[in-house]
Formats: structure tokens, sequence, C-alpha cells
């Protein structure tokens, strides 16, 4: 495929420095890219690259003239890049048809141009909408259901009773559906408590590989609708995610906690139980959240302070020693100086 | 099934005020409850709630008169829950025998009543009890064995010589006995230990989705009778981990490592190798244990402190820098201070 | 197979004290090792087990004379070790051939004397080298190629278009290749970043189980040859290991980073993007990278510290509360002097 940038322009709304009728038939990074190609400048410190580049056009954030590059400017460069990658890899889905080596359940309900590889277990009753691809391995729980167009990579387990709505990805390994972590003491023993909820995937989420849902112990764990979960997530039993948040790897988020929409958790952050995050919160990498967060702030720290209190606070930590140090020094000196008061006292 | 109030009183030792003829046929949350079901209130704050539930009957922690609701009362609400909530949850095992597309070695032995779904393969010499259920994509190494009644969900993967007691549960994606990650540096080349030791599991254990038990270089990794795993927990090569511990989602047990019974670790919790857990520790979430922690107490912290003291240390962080800011200003009155008691020296 | 002594100290370099004909015939733990094995004492304190352990020899790091046990002294015990292990241990490899319930594109090329178990699926264009074992569940995407002599272990998944090199071992339920973690924010709305790049895993890598590996935004996310893995680590796209180094379980390693040879990332460490941490590095265990770090040094802690202060101030603080007593009480006495002082100056 082939487009002029002034086409390209059109597409992610922006303007056109120097030749707009140059021909673009692909996307590569700055120090790859080749003629033909159009690559980008996401940070003002990369303009210098602008002359070393062989890609024949450059997403930039700001007009930059004269250029020995045509440019192609707009208010966000990182998104046009996504857009344009986007249009220059999409290739049309093609069904493969069902492979004899799937298991399918005779009362599994099967949509239109799906595709589905061998070695893959639909159970009773499930629904597997249009277009559905199942890679080698997948299990799909009984009573479960797949909306279009959605993805599973190989090795994705849903357990039964799941809800995945439509155009989601689910990378390789994920599991959806597994009994929430829920037991009782009774004396030292560890009695169990069924997990009988389920979960719900809504439209638009994609789940990065080898993570895990959790099934509600009564109700339903959620996930909203856009959000993006990276590899290696925990997601406790009767957790609801808000549309649009992004979690990010080896996050983990206890039972019954609820987090707001556009809320973005950087990595390894954990999250205690019935806690609430508020929308569009930000938590820094590692935090540790152990009470509500209020919303539109960001945070940092295990246990986490708002995020310039953080910051401030562990800027004075490695002075910790010194600090010490002087508050002994501080004491002997205040101790000389009160007995020379007092022996001026007694001079008295 | 149906039950009268009275029964499920006598199942769970409880003592019931109001109609103790009241027919329970199921368990809800409080907020969902219908007419027919019993829900419970765990903690006083939500006994308001008592008047609002559609329930037909209240499991509660103490007697309240008058109540709008049939109550059951008993010492500990969330253990009754459990019990109630696996009298009507529970279903009968019904084998579903050996799917032709398993692929088992003839040298394998199987229990009665065994229910093997698609694209298992349980290798030579394998031992499978009794009732036993493997899912799809189950791979049961050669000369391993699995108890009676114990389950293994999708694409669990169980290597070579692994022992699997009784009544065990490991969800999807479980590896056990996956090499443990051993090797000696040769200058700068990492030679590889090999890891000829085993994975013993007791009975009753259950271990949640994605999490990896490796086995031992020599001699055998051990998790003992009734200990529960949550998701994405790792578990190194000779660890102990004791009788009815709880280890919570994505704590890391590193190498040889000892934990006692009855021990709590929560969320993301590290543990250093070599380490020794006393009996009855808990350790807080994301603490990082650094060295041996003596029995029956609590600990937080990374490295890990007495939960007390984490707790004050940890009350006082945020005020670093204003501490710091006081000792910078102190120094300055006592120098101001000494300069006043000096010149009044001087001037004497 | 059996060895005397003196073929294992050739083989080691090490010297032997006393009977260099002893016949050695496998390895064990100093505490259950038999006539006929060799143990070893890795540390000095265990030395006092000489007189008490059944084996025929024992490792040791200096000659001890006289001795209960014939010696094998080494300059480091715990390579001679490895070494003496991996000769008893090795078992020649014996290919199985291709499992008929293996589903292999007719367009894949394979190499001489693989095996290849039941329900493993390769995809278009494959080249599956010499000697290669794929376990059942092991899924290959197109257009990829896997080394000679190198191991995926059951329900492994590697993504389409990704290399892997020669006597690689990848454990149950690796993911390499699936597609990183990257959004634009268009207002709330998460607008996918396509993942065209690929995962170049180099010679002689072992990566553990339930670890991933993403593929690279553009270009490559590159594993270099001798680089070990722990379980459940997660590397993002673009991110780049150097030679040898070593990932301990748990860590998290975020886009575009590039890690040096040599490096030792402990158990939960995480790393933020586009770090550079300099050749031989070490970090300690749950220590959160939030900048680059120099070469041949050790950090601790998060943010990173070099390891010494932070060894320093982790030591002070669980004296903060004591800390700001002092000063409270401090100011108060500060507060009495000036008193006193303005007192007299007014009394002069």
């Amino acid at each position: 495929m082939k487009k002029r940038l002034k086409e390209l322009a059109a597409l992610v709304g922006g303007t056109v420095v120097g030749d707009d009728e140059v021909e673009i038939s692909g996307v590569a990074a700055i120090e790859v890219a080749q003629a033909g190609e159009i690559t980008f400048i996401a940070s003002p410190k990369y303009l210098p690259k602008l002359g070393e580049t062989n890609a024949s056009a450059v997403i930039v954030s700001k007009e930059i003239t004269p250029s020995p590059k045509p440019l192609l400017c707009v208010n966000n460069p990182y998104l046009a890049f996504a857009k344009i990658l986007t249009l220059f890899s999409q290739k049309p889905y093609q069904p493969k048809g069902i492979d004899p080596n799937a298991w399918i359940s005779p009362t599994a309900r099967l949509g239109q141009e799906i595709t589905i590889y061998p070695f893959v277990s639909i159970g009773d009753r499930c629904w597997i909408g249009d277009r559905v691809t199942l890679y080698p391995g997948v299990f799909v729980g009984e009573d479960s259901s797949i909306g279009e167009e959605s993805v599973l990579y190989p090795n994705v387990s849903i357990y039964p009773g799941t809800v995945v709505g439509k155009r989601v990805i689910l990378h390789s390994g994920v599991v959806v559906g597994a009994d929430g972590f829920g037991y009782v003491k009774e004396g030292k023993k560890n009695v169990k408590i069924p997990q009988m909820g389920k979960v719900e995937i809504e439209d638009d989420v994609e789940i990065g590989a080898n993570t895990t849902i959790d099934r509600a112990t009564l109700g339903k764990t959620i996930i909203r609708r856009g959000v993006k979960i990276d590899n290696l997530v925990q997601v406790a039993h009767n957790v609801v995610i808000g549309e649009d948040s992004i979690i990010v790897a080896q996050v983990g988020i206890a039972g019954s906690t609820k987090i707001g929409s556009n809320v973005t958790l950087a990595g390894q952050v954990g999250v205690a139980d019935h806690i609430e995050i508020g929308n569009n919160v930000m938590v820094g990498g590692q935090s540790g959240v152990g009470h509500d967060l209020a919303a539109n702030q960001g945070y940092s720290g295990s246990p986490t302070l708002p995020h310039r209190n953080y910051l401030r606070a562990t800027t004075v930590f490695p002075k910790l020693p010194e600090m010490r140090k002087t508050l002994i020094e501080i004491e002997k000196r205040l101790k000389k100086i009160e007995e020379t008061l007092s022996s001026e006292g007694k001079e008295k």
C-alpha cells in the first residue's frame, strides 16, 4: 500500500511542510527508516536527527522550517504514528474455518467466518461470535461467550460461565475465571469458600500474556470497556476496573477493590482489598495502595503518598544517616550549653 | 436443594432467632439476595442493611432482637457462610471417562471413575488416582503421580517425577517441577547446575493460576498438607512450605527457604534464599524478608521489621522533609546561642 | 556410570587428599549421601559435617588434613559440584520423532533427529533445527525458527516471526513475542500502537516458567547469548539484555530499557522504561530502578541508591520515631535556653 503524505495528513488531522505529494509505503524507527518510509520524532531533543534519517517524511510536533525533509506536523506525534502504523500494518481478516483437530461441544453455537485452530476446546452451550479467532490450546469452558472479532492467543484458559466482549484480545497464557482466593480459618485449617461468581470482560479490552483474572465469590469480577492490562497482572475476585484504565505489568489488585475509569497503575503496584481508587488517578511503579485514593491525583510509595510528598520524602531518605549524626551532635552541644548556663546560674 | 434454617443451624453449630422452619435454597450477597436465599453480615457496620435485604434469612455474629428477618447466629459468620455455600454449590462428581483425543502412555496406570479431557498428555509410568479430573492441555510428565480426587485445570504442566497428593486443586497454567534457577559463574559464563530433585505436593493443597513451583536441585521442594497458594506465585527450588500456610498472589520465595506452618505471606512479599520463617508468622504485603523471622509475630516492610515498629517508622516517613528543615533551623539557633555565650564569655 | 576420584579431579582441575582411586557413581547432599556418592561443602561452617556424612568423598575449597574422608580440593566447590553433577546426570539425547497428533504446516522445514510430542503446532514457513524437542502444547507461530538442540517445555507459546537460538531452554508457559504494551491516549480512549517488531533469543539462553518476553514495537527485543531468566519475569518491548546476565524471578523490565552484560537483577526488581544499566551491575531484591545505573557497581532500594548508602539509610529507618521525638525535645530545650538568655539579656 502507498499513500501520499497529504493523505496521511488528512487521516491524522495534521499539516504538511514541504512536498505533500511524496509517497509513503511504511513506517520505521528514525535510525533504520529508508526511502519511502515515514518516521516520527516524539521529543524535541531528537530534532537534530532530522538531518540524518533516510526516511522520506517525518512526523513532528511543531512546524520546523526550513527542514531537509517533508514534515507532517501534528498535535500528538505519537498518536499520529500509531494511526499511520495501524494503516500500514493492518491486514484484512481472513477466516480459516474450523480445524478438525479442535474439540467442540455439539451444543456450542458458532458465529460466521470464525477461525478455530487445532487443539482448541469449546465446552457445552458456549457462544462464539462472528470472526472470532481461537489459537491452538485455547480452552473455553461451558456456558461462556466470546464476542465478535475477539482473538484468543495460544493456551488461553477461559473457565466456565465467562463473558468476553467484542474485539477483545487475550494474549497467550491468560487465565480468566479461576477461583478467587478465599478461605476461612477453622482453627488452623483453611476452609475453602466456593467461588460461585463470574468474570465479565467488556468490549475493546486487551489483556497481556499470563495475566490472571479470578471469578467472583458471588456476583462478578468486571473489566470494563477499553481497559488495557499488561502481562503477569493479578486481578482478584470481585474487582471492578473502570473504563479505559491502564494496568501495567505485574500489578496485583486484591479482592473487591474498585478502580475508577481512566486510571493508570504503573508496573508492580500492589492494591489491597476493598479499596476504592477514584477516576483519573495515576499510581507510580511499585507503590502499595493500602487505603482509598481520591480522584484526579498522582500517588507513589508504599504506603502511597501524594506523588509530590513522596518525591520530597524520598529525596531526604538517603540523608538519614547524616541527619542522625547531626542529631547526636546537636544533643551534645545542647548539653554543653545547658551545663554552661546551669553553672553560670550557680555562680550567681 | 432446600434446607430448613434449623438444619443449616445444626450444620454450622449456630442458633436461630425467629422462624427456624423457613426454607432456604441458595446463598447470595446481601444486595442481590432474593426470597428463599440466605445471606450474611460479617461486620457489624453492615447491620443496618438487615432491614433492606430480600433474603429469607441472614447469618450474623450476634443475636439481634427484634429482627425483621430470621437470623442464624454463629461465632464466625464468614465460616458459616463458607459451609452453607459449599452445601448449596457442591455438585456430585460425575466421571466423564477418557477422551479418545488424550494421549496416554501405555505404561501409565489409571484409577477408577476418572475424567480425562482431550489434548491431555500422560507420560510413561504415571499413576492417576481415582476420580481425578485432567482438563484439556494438561501435561503430566513421566513417573509422576496424581492423588485421588485431584483436579488439574486446563494447561497445567507437571514435569517428570512429581508427586501430587489427594484432593489437590491446580488452576490453569500452574507449572510444577520446572528446573530450579541454579548457575555458577565460571568467569562470566553461567554454568547450569542440573536440577535433579523433585516436587512433592501433599494432600488438600490448592495452587492458583500461573503459579510456578520449581523442582529441587537435589532432594525435594515440598508443599505441605493444606497449604493454599494464590496466583502468579514463585516457589523456588528446595523450598518447604509448612501445613495450612497461606501464600497470597505474586509472592516470591527464593531457594532453600523453609516456611513454618500456619504462616500468611500477603501479596507481593519477597523472601530471600536460605531463610527460616517460624510458625504462625504473618508478613504484610510487599514486604522483603531478608533474615529469619521468629514464630508467632507479624512483620512488615522491606527489609522487614516487627509490624508495629514498621507502622511507627512509616508514619514518620512523610515528615522527613519537615524534620530536615527543623534540623537546619535548630543548628542555626544553636550556633547563635553558642556565639552569644561565647561573646558573653569574652565580655567577662 | 562410575568414575575414580582422580578422574573427577582431572575434570574439574582439583587435587585429591586421601584415596584417589575411590569409585564414585553419583552426587548427593551431605545429609543423605551414601557410600559411592560424592558430596560437597561450599562453606567452611559446614566442615564439621565432614565426619558425619556417609559419602565416599567430599568436594571442599581447601586442603584439610588429616580428613576422615577422601577430599577433592578445588578453588570453587560449587562449580566443581555443578560439573560433576552434570557428568553423572546427563543422559544422551534420544530423538522420539514426530507424533502423528502434532499439527505441522506443510511449509515448515524440520531438522534431523527431532522430537515433537502430541498437540504441538508449527506454523507456516517455520524452521526447526536438528535435535530440537517440542513438548505437548507448544505453539510455534509462522515464520519462526528454533535453533539446534533447543528444548521447549509444555505449553510454551512462540508468536510469529520469533528467532530462538541454539541450545535454548524455554520452560513451561513461557510466552515469547506477545504484543508490547503500547497505547496512546486520544482523549481518554487508548489507541493501540501496532507491535510490528520481533523477538530474538540468542544461543544458550534459559528462560523460566511463565516468563513473558514481548515483541518490539518496531525493531527487536533481544535476549543475548548466555542470559538466564528465572520464572514469572516480564521483559517489555524493545528491551535488550546483554550477554550472561542473570534475571531472577518476578523481575519486570519496562520498554526500551538496555541492560548490560553480566548484570544481575535480584528477585522482584522493577526497571523503568528507557533506562540503561551498565555491565556487571548488581541490583538487590525488590529494588526500583528509575534512572541509569553506572557499570561495575551494586545498587539497592526503591528508588535505587548505591548499595552501601542504601544499607546505611535503611538501618536508620526504624529509628525515625525516636529521632522525631528527640527533635521535639531538642526544640523545647532550645526554646528554654533562648528564653533564659533573653530574660538574662533583659535583666542586664
